[in-house]
């Protein structure tokens, strides 16, 4: 049984995440949506509140399920046997940010893989933070958002 | 008449800055330098400080005019007729962050152009965060920022 | 009068040229696309194989003329009376090289400016190369090249 | 049945190439190491001297086999039945040019997926032409190269 | 006698700061590491526990001081009479951050140069940052940093 | 005594070269500049023109010598009692090559460091290829090569 997660602060879900979860899914048996509670960052959106728009999100994929976890993502991916962790690069991102966690992930655990995906171009642009500004300011979400959470985010931004 | 927005934080005005208001004026019809309100950074310098500097710094160029906003720029600049947003890049500089800005904006509205220049090489270390940095310090600013703004700008960062 | 050019290799043109060629020409009053004649590389297509392309993709668009140039780049441009260089971006690209020649023309004629625009996120995977390899193995080419000109790109690509 | 392809040059195979093979060859049921046949590049090892080298070096592997191809990767890819392309990424690589074939290759077949994985940082500074260029001059290849094949390179550089 | 400053936070000292520390001493007759003392930033380790922790890890080399300075480095560094000022580069890291300040040293102060050296790939994805990380989830951080400030650091960071 | 070798083409020397030279100098007792022979490669200049036009510009610096060498850079190195390579960084140049070659050549020789340097933003355009580009087609090349060297450069590059 071939496990992976799929780590994030979902801050909140964007069409580049869906776009990943729904590629990367075909390639395992099961893949875990894992939000990461870092106690540091205050996000927008709470841990449950991410939780739920990503379990609206991936309702209809079968075999993707969401989760949370706090501490080290090795020790997690180890504890729940996955043997990837998968990670969307965007041709504009912070590339070099994700190479320095990959190698010192595999450092810590040589067992656990990270596989990289290019989000496709289409969301090359696309990233939490910008659906943040942009529904602070009154500005059109749809296509940035699965459509499911659209009302949810939309009722969240203009409130805070 | 075509119509052009610089947008930036500008806090303080650069040299760096001073090149690209020079150099793109003269290829628009007006240009406007609009410096950006945003509620959520705290900055040195006033948004009223900022205007006055930018205002002394361009008092010689007939065609360009210094204003602010706050919110999405894209719709600043569509308020304006604005048909283009200038850009400087250093060489060494946030590429990935304006490309991302860029192509985001275009998602927004695809009739604003944004459009980069160089800026020039003498200029390509200098940031305003370089600039208050070395003010801090009392290091010499002299051919960091315009002659006519160097007094303010010098009191300010004595006394921040 | 506002004159820009758009220097390339064009070998063959595609769709990411025609993107920035329709969203530069409003710009200026007249923006020249200019066929580098290059004469230690050996294109595809020959000069006037890409001239033909290019007039046949830009017919409709009034303010676009073609011809080709050898030399310094910064020469041609002055004698055209032209005051900007536009150049496309591509988020994925040889940026440096672009900056680099950008910062040299600069040095050489102070009064040209070099302007580059993001190509459309759709297109920043494409470059002629790209067209060439998969014309040659008999892939799909459309959306990558213009339309009017796909039938004689096709041609070439099958007979070279 | 899941099934991936390690595609590349492996002129001639190195540590790096190997160390990717073993960490990924344990995420699919099958991985193909199918060397590029290309007629443009004149390389150093022919075509069946790279299938020899590869096969002595991953002999020991139950699920991994060694072909060759011409042509469009993804139709390979797509005629073997493969849902995912496997590529090393080193920290110091040619990371954009990755990029831009993984958005095309998506384009051409969005069936296919492109999986990068981090080279082991001991790998990092490794390529074929250096492994290349050190034989040439007589260097030590030891930890280059995997060292049942050490004697075949060793041999063919010194003859080349 | 050739004075060089290894500047930096060192918050705190990792690996990949002694790779450096050692293999640049050699270079010159006397070398300063010098942790920056700013106000505006928090660290973890105060400044006095930062010297500690460099002083053990340097004890017994004979060429090594310890020190720290606020303010501008290149004044600090000219009041020690430095000829160079040293930085390691890891393949994966802030290089942009990294020119920008020495071009803008390098304006301060001509005399002053700085020398980058690649830190060795080992260490290539290690930080300061990351060994926080690491130790306050429980991680293992032998091999991240000096043995001999191993418990040091681990009684600080469960206390934090 | 502490000897560094400054490897490179030269094919020509630039302005760029000589800052490197003139900085570097004073932090070794010798500095080699060292032309590689590189057979594969057919430079402009042949090896005995880019010594001669190095031992024009360096005439004036005691410590600097000029020498050619074929084969592995380390061995080199080594066989010179070298204790440091000295490379120029460009703003915008190929950074990623240098830090290969740099861990590479640690890996053959870890007794032997690189050290990189930031070429000043005056010459951060500046490559010997461009300066042949512009001398072949008549563009000035005074500033982009020392003055004394310049006809030499400019008789070759006419009759090239």
């Amino acid at each position: 049984m071939r496990v992976a997660i799929y780590p994030g602060s979902f801050d909140p879900i964007t069409n580049g995440h869906m776009d990943i979860i729904k590629r990367s899914c075909v390639l395992f048996d099961i893949l875990i949506v894992a939000v990461i509670s870092n106690p540091n960052k205050i996000p927008l959106f709470s841990v449950n509140e991410r939780i739920e728009l990503l379990q609206k999100a991936v309702a209809e994929i079968p075999n993707v399920t969401v989760d949370n976890f706090e501490g080290l993502l090795v020790e997690y991916a180890s504890k729940k046997n996955a043997m990837a962790i998968v990670k969307g690069l965007r041709a504009i991102s912070d590339f070099e940010v994700e190479l320095q966690m990959a190698l010192m992930n595999r450092k810590l655990n040589p067992n656990i893989e990270t596989l990289f995906m290019m989000t496709s171009y289409k969301y090359s642009f696309l990233s939490s933070s910008l659906v943040k500004e942009i529904g602070k300011f009154g500005g059109c979400m749809s296509q940035l958002v699965p459509d499911i959470v659209l009302p949810d985010i939309k009722a969240k931004l203009k409130n805070s």
